[in-house]
């Protein structure tokens, strides 16, 4: 594979993949002013041989597939990639022109302070940039904008994005409704309003100008998450960056840094800089290692300091698990499993020790102000969700889920975007009943769930159980879908297994596409189908999600080139 | 792995695999007269610690888990197997008993009379066994049976292994309903009763005494099929037996042989007599490579004979495409896909070459007369199922299940037993209408469906997007599900593809079971989750649909055997 290898000697980060993907190209599709380029991905076609051979062979042309494409700059061999200086700094123009922020001299978290003192074991990153802040008095979250009927240039570069870049209505009109009620095309209107309604979010931490725009909300493309992170166990910062651009590469819309092992803030400041999508955290887990791991010892103090540390990173969404109330705690005391998630245990058990009302609960408008100073998402963490088919759709996980809506209004009146965060382990015939519940408590705000996992007894081949589940619900109407790999329950997923998740998840989301019939979804499903027809096998493997595993696959029985023709 | 591994030297097919599933033991649960003996598969598990530690701990005791055992006799290493006279003849005495068959001396199909006098280039099975026939003027299909109010031992095996041996209720009573229509025990007599309404099939060829009775049909456990058979690229006899075992240690309730290869008899009377299962096939598929592969040349009394020859060796269901009708084959002219189905396009074909109606439709009572003389189940093939997306729930589709309708009732005049296959490539809001209309115009005969793919663009993963379209229809109503590989549309399955399909299908069937509400199919999920919350990894991994590969990844992470006790 191509890789950037530049001989930086402080750098402790040297290469990742960068090879574009088999019979790719990257293409722009520039606004109607021209003035900024949306990056999309062409897959390119073979002609279809209509009749004769040889010389005389007569040829049909086969128009390009052009696919959403998450993967940045780095399929762009084109584009020189410092890793060491981070991507190009996309959005700060546009942040510079709102004149509603301003640039501080020092970070206002005592632990990042305390941090560029100390003394580490490893290579931070050098080129860190000083942070952004709303001004005094301002807000500015995308959510604030849109309300004031403003659509930012974010909104229009999502609109080109989502709509493949394919319509030409102008921008300012709202769009079409197809028959299954999703619009016929993209417009900036119309992600100005989601945005406005609360039923889309755009993730993006003023601190994070190198994304490019997405938005997560159940009228546009279902998306899907990909969590990678370091723990006690191991793995290096390169490690993680590398695993932050793989999982990208395959098709990854937004990553979450889950690290809990060392140099916490440094790993993240490495992927942050260097990523083309918004990094979500749960920083419960790192106040947690703040405290050498003991609950109890969690302040709101040492909490708050951590989300400003975070948030002056760049991080664009937390899951905050601010709907474990001391009163659910009891409702999960005869389950099967329990507590399973991490951040719902470790509020739980807080509550408990103290017994007081969980302080994310408490202090959920303190929270609201360091949002909307940096434009942070909420993902309302679901910490009482079921870990098992047992435990499904039970009083805990949905009493918190009522919760979630009450936190959700009390978010909105700050302007504040939230999605929430959903289940778990659901057999098939309980998923709708969450996705009903998910809207009706939670006003519309975007669902983003784990799985589901239809059924517990497969470990080994979660990204499968939960596959099917993540497609039911994304077709049911949920906006995003946290992915699970091969690892899960049993260990820590490497390379292959993030692919493994990645593209399962690409599958349940594509799946539901198509089945909300999203405009043009069947497109790449038509053109593949059109050369399977076709014997074209070279086009089969470059439309797939996965075009290296096909390719390898048909060559272990048929390993010829004219195999491929014929 | 354990092997039987015998030196004979007139053996082609000398080892299969035979250890017994990890942390797993056979069990044997007898009928109330005590004749016959039931196999399932007990998961042992470990106490639970409740507290202390050493010799102060305290325990309690986890019951084992039972599971309904497709592995045949493979699994338990106190039998002795001769792969050369294959399995014990454990129907013998039942069908014997009928008094309704008669053994024949000689073959009654010209070609295999002609195969045992041809010089070989393998080594035929040498055991091969007489054929058996009904008796002049007898009807030998369980469906017969059932309505003129038998229950068979067949059925009554058949009540104790869906049960899995936990109801103590009188064989002879219907069983009581749950909540969402399933019923909480199965008795034979629901079983007799299922058999005769056509709801359910027990495909059981009389000259299979050697497999284990089972039942399809959408008021039992969802079954899983898993395809084998070689090509003209390769694969030899022992292969096929391997892939065969193999199947069915991982869970495939039937096997179809789909051989296009050399030696295609005598392939399939080794897998025959050593196949704890039903075994399927499509006997077109052989007629073809007896006229060299020109569909035109096909005639009646040439598919006559094969199906003889296959009925005689104990195949125990047939896919006959009888329904590719003339007037439907123009509707397939526009679509993306064409006919994918190969025994529907060589049919098609067929019909185009001479302009005549399908010789399997206009032939379909003589068809009947060949299926009750040794009660081989119907699976009325849909050769003109989508091959994509595009193509999904189409005229063609749809005309050619009415005709199936139409020849279901035609088989059931005969008391023939009949299933339906199925798509195919079906987005997910289309699934849904695919049952609705096979349980409309095919009277609720058992649907046997293809996946189906919800996807077309991800090859190489195709058990994947197969799988999550399998789930959703097995939870509708589907009563068997044909697995799909990673392999599907690229190469041959190789055994690792084979596993992958077969875990993949039983997920998707053990979901849709959940999703119904099967009874008691919780108890597997209920079992896995307590062992997640104690931390018993050994037990997980035992638990679960493959504790290979689960306890591989866990050790990938953390190798340390006390990582699995804490």
């Amino acid at each position: 594979m191509l890789k950037t290898a530049k001989a930086i000697p402080a750098s402790i980060v040297t290469s990742v993949t960068r090879e574009p993907l088999s019979g790719s190209k990257k293409i722009y599709v520039s606004n109607e002013a021209n003035t900024f380029k949306v990056a999309m991905r062409h897959i390119e076609l073979s002609p279809t041989l209509l009749r004769g051979s040889g010389d005389t062979a007569e040829y049909e042309e086969n128009e390009p597939v052009r696919v959403y494409d998450t993967s940045g700059p780095y399929t762009d061999p084109s584009i020189d990639i410092d890793l060491n200086k981070g991507l190009p700094k996309f959005r700060k123009d546009w942040i510079d022109a709102r004149n509603d922020t301003v640039q501080l001299e020092n970070f206002s978290s005592d632990f990042t302070n305390q941090r560029l003192i100390d003394e580490l074991d490893i290579e931070p990153f050098e080129n860190k940039p000083k942070p952004r802040i709303a001004a005094e008095g301002k807000n500015v979250s995308q959510m604030h904008y849109a309300r004031q009927g403003i659509i930012t240039p974010e909104m229009e570069y999502i609109a080109i994005r989502e709509n493949l870049g394919r319509a030409s209505i102008p921008q300012d009109q709202i769009a079409e409704l197809t028959a299954k009620g999703l619009p016929k095309e993209i417009t900036a209107e119309f992600v100005r309003k989601e945005i406005a309604e609360g039923r889309a979010v755009m993730p993006m931490n003023i601190n994070h100008p190198e994304l490019e725009p997405m938005i997560i909300g159940r009228n546009f493309l279902v998306k899907i998450n990909a969590n990678i992170g370091n723990s006690a166990l191991g793995s290096s910062i390169d490690e993680e960056v590398e695993k932050m651009v793989w999982s990208t590469r395959w098709g990854g819309d937004t990553v979450m840094d889950l690290s809990t092992g060392k140099n916490i803030h440094e790993t993240r400041e490495w992927i942050i800089r260097n990523s083309p999508v918004p990094i979500g955290t749960v920083p419960i887990y790192q106040a947690l290692e703040k405290v050498k791991g003991i609950a109890e010892d969690l302040t709101w103090e040492l909490f708050r300091d951590t989300l400003i540390e975070q948030a002056e990173q760049g991080v664009s969404y937390f899951t905050i698990h601010a709907g474990v109330l001391l009163e659910y705690v009891p409702l999960t005391a005869n389950r099967v499993t329990g507590i399973v998630s991490r951040g719902g245990s470790i509020m739980a058990k807080w509550c408990l020790a103290h017994h007081k009302e969980n302080f994310l609960y408490t202090h959920f408008d303190d929270i609201c102000e360091i949002m909307k100073a940096y434009d942070v998402t909420f993902s309302l963490g679901d910490g009482l969700r079921p870990g098992s088919i047992a435990d499904a759709n039970d009083a805990a996980q949905f009493g918190e889920l009522k919760t979630l809506g009450e936190l959700t209004q009390k978010a909105w009146k700050h302007d504040v975007q939230v999605m929430i965060e959903g289940p778990g382990h659901v057999p098939m015939d309980k998923i709708k009943a969450n996705m009903d519940e998910q809207l009706h408590h939670c006003y519309e705000a975007p669902f983003y769930t784990l799985g589901p996992l239809v059924t517990d007894i497969a470990p080994g081949y979660d990204h499968i159980t939960s596959g099917i589940g993540a497609a039911q619900i994304g077709w049911y109407g949920t906006a995003m879908l946290c992915y699970v790999t091969p690892k899960e329950h049993l260990g820590l997923p490497n390379k292959d297994d993030v692919k493994t998740g990645i593209i399962t998840y690409k599958i349940a989301a594509h799946a539901a596409d198509l089945a909300k019939g999203h405009p043009n979804s069947q497109v790449r499903d038509d053109a593949m189908s059109k050369a399977r027809f076709e014997f074209r096998w070279e086009d089969q493997f470059n439309i797939g999600l996965d075009p290296d595993t096909a390719r390898a696959y048909h060559d272990a029985t048929l390993p010829k080139e004219s195999a491929k023709v014929a």
